[in-house]
């Protein structure tokens, strides 16, 4: 495409981007006086690249040399460890106010909206805890292995970073994520909608290493029990042939350095395609034993309400799943044109194999384009052109994974599972784009 | 292997990893007391693997129930904008004091010696600047491109988010990296030796799209001049070949998120294989033109004297490469057994197809695992077992690219190059281990 023939549209973003806060006052206040000024904004900035540097030369911000250009800048490490710009500073997780009684048993978001690629950054890892977040202090901390093993061990967490080690990039989700869409509840953005999501690279000893030391029975003992060191004392079950996979992972490490204490310091389990639940945080005992415990939270919590009545239980895959990151809910397409969508999408059951996208409801699908690498049961980011002539539309991602599963619309969802459901939703989500440009959540069976 | 056969070996890591600051203290103040005290601490968790629960309850750790497991912990979203655990507040990057005038155009290394994989987390990016570094203000960000194209533009930052954008994982290496070495100075640690080295998954428009759209003269226009906005006005040419390879992008994700701004936020030029030199920070401009523009950072600096007493000039690609970070320089193996050797391998021409390991000063060589994914033009990281005998040994890496270059040992690299360069310094490093188990920085030719 030629410059002239490319008409750049803008798009608002959710009031968590790189807005003044002055812009994100006039959002709360009443968008009228706002998109006013920001279509005058918007048509500025369209008109420049468009034209000859004769008439961007009218841009005040290439009149005269800003600041930074005539200054000596700060010193290196200045900030030992670094810091987003001050810019950045709205682009931050946010707890759902009143979804559990204490703020320690809640949830906080990854805003997935101002996210690019597929590693999460660890300071914006979704959060989820049963009784609040520690900072174990790694000297004391101890893993415990007992069960049907010959030999019961105690590891300090010297041992476990002396031992042979993988580094590997998986997606975690909440079991839970999109779960408040299941009472048909529009989250307004994608951080509340699908935020307890992110992919790190994740470096840590193979589990099934650690039980052939301790001489395991695996003809006997097939399942583990993962648990935490936190005060709701964690506890999940998880079937032996995971960790005979060499795929479930006791890790220390994610995103090059040692956890964060949100996500488990220093020690989590990795069980990758699994809801986040089985990746036991502050990890301290493995038992291997012979039936599943069924636990408070996998015979209580975790499961699914299926219509004839009963519990689907132990249903921990995170079967292959997509969204739209952008445009997303509680943006604002300011001008009609053209739009890079880009979205994630993610499968419990392996790689992802295509993304498409459809912008009018489901009617008409084209296949997106998958960032490489695309990598087992770890984000894939897809992007697609989009070029929005000012009409209501309806954006769609629809995901299959290399087992051919296809993600599903809600009603196809709810024809198998009812309505009964928290956990488990991976349909098709729909951002509703109407004339003012406004983007919203909606349902679409 | 069996429990009752692994005597696991511990490294007392350099002081940076979680030691408290008494450990460092003692390690200041002189080894030998310390070296008592660790050695009674280590024995005692060595045994600890080895033996029934019976005995492991003497482990004070496990005899009673820690605070963390017995309170509620921090809500969520206590840190909206999450950050390392408290223990590991000594890994940070570090400056060399008296490398340059000015901190503000010094560098900031990353602690290799205690990262795991290949991201390498933002916060820890190396750093290195030319007239210090800004927080540039998005809004008012522009990027201009002009020379040999059809029509000369001038870019908002919304006008370049709205672009079709890639995101891709590479390493960036300052040319300078592992430069005190030419000289001979052993520098005490992998972060001083090998520390401007950094591996991000960026995200951002390919540089082509933007030439394509402003209509560049690709057959006269055979160069770009990058331009960054801070006071140092930093230019470099650039072949156009890299950038019609469609991998040079104008790149404003770093890592999932914004870029930094020690790392040119809000936009700066990704340049894969190449210094990070040519990675122009806070990019305000790109020209495109006939010939190289020898500017003064690659006609005065960025060069290497050859023996003959000539300069090489634009030698910007970053030749394969490769380094042990663990056991490395400063840290202590507390005993003999095992250990997990672990390093990073790297090249500017491509994929790492294998690293070689010696523990004898390149007398044996055995060949390492390496994680996958294995990309080109970013970190690959390997592993290998080691079992330490408690006598002297010499630790080297030496790796190979898809082209089927060999890194070059010291002996190799100054045949070719002489000893009076300060740039691109790809050669094996040696850490020497002595019978206390100190890890020191040698040259082996």
């Amino acid at each position: 495409m030629a410059l002239d023939d490319v008409r750049l549209g803008r798009i608002k973003p959710a009031p968590e981007n790189f807005l003044s806060d002055e812009d994100i006052q006039s959002v709360k206040e009443g968008r009228r006086d706002f998109l006013r000024k920001a279509f005058v904004a918007a048509g500025a900035a369209v008109a420049a690249p468009a034209v000859a540097n004769a008439q961007s030369a009218g841009d005040p911000a290439i009149l005269e040399l800003p600041p930074w250009s005539k200054m000596l800048g700060k010193p290196v490490a200045a900030n030992p460890y670094g810091m987003p710009s001050m810019y950045e500073k709205n682009l931050v997780r946010r707890e759902s106010p009143g979804l559990t009684r204490v703020s320690g048993s809640s949830v906080a978001f990854t805003p997935l909206q101002g996210l690019f690629g597929i590693i999460t950054p660890s300071g914006l890892h979704f959060e989820r805890h049963h009784q609040g977040w520690v900072d174990v202090d790694p000297n004391k901390h101890r893993l415990m292995i007992n069960g049907l093993v010959k030999t019961n061990a105690v590891f300090t967490m010297d041992d476990i970073m002396r031992l042979p080690s993988v580094s590997r990039i998986h997606f975690i989700e909440c079991g839970a994520n999109t779960g408040m869409e299941w009472g048909n509840v529009a989250v307004p953005t994608v951080q509340y909608s699908h935020g307890m999501l992110s992919c790190s690279e994740f470096t840590g000893v193979p589990l099934k290493a650690i039980l052939d030391m301790c001489g395991a029975d695996y003809k006997k003992g097939r399942f583990i029990l993962a648990e935490g060191a936190d005060g709701s004392s964690m506890t999940r079950t998880i079937p032996m042939e995971m960790v005979e996979s060499g795929e479930v992972l006791v890790a220390y490490g994610m995103n090059g350095e040692m956890l964060r204490p949100e996500n488990g310091y220093p020690l989590r389990l990795v069980v990758p395609g699994v809801q986040g639940v089985s990746w036991v945080k502050w990890l301290r005992r493995i038992e291997v034993g012979d039936k599943p415990w069924a636990t408070k939270d996998e015979a209580v919590h975790y499961i699914d309400l299926m219509p004839d009545g009963l519990h689907r239980q132990y249903s921990s895959i995170q079967e292959c799943k997509s969204v739209i990151t952008t445009p997303s809910g509680g943006q604002l397409l300011l001008d009609k044109g053209f739009y890079n969508v880009s979205g994630l999408a993610w499968s419990g059951r392996g790689k992802i194999t295509r993304v498409d996208v459809s912008t009018d409801g489901g009617v008409n699908w084209r296949t997106a384009r998958l960032e490489t690498p695309v990598l087992s049961k770890a984000l894939t980011r897809f992007n697609i052109d989009w070029v929005w002539d000012g009409k209501p539309a309806i954006l769609q991602s629809r995901a299959v994974d290399e087992t051919g599963y296809v993600q599903p619309s809600y009603g196809q969802l709810r024809a198998v599972r009812g309505t009964k459901s928290i956990y488990h939703n991976n349909a098709i989500q729909s951002w509703k784009v109407v004339e003012s440009g406004e983007v919203s959540n909606v349902q679409v069976l």
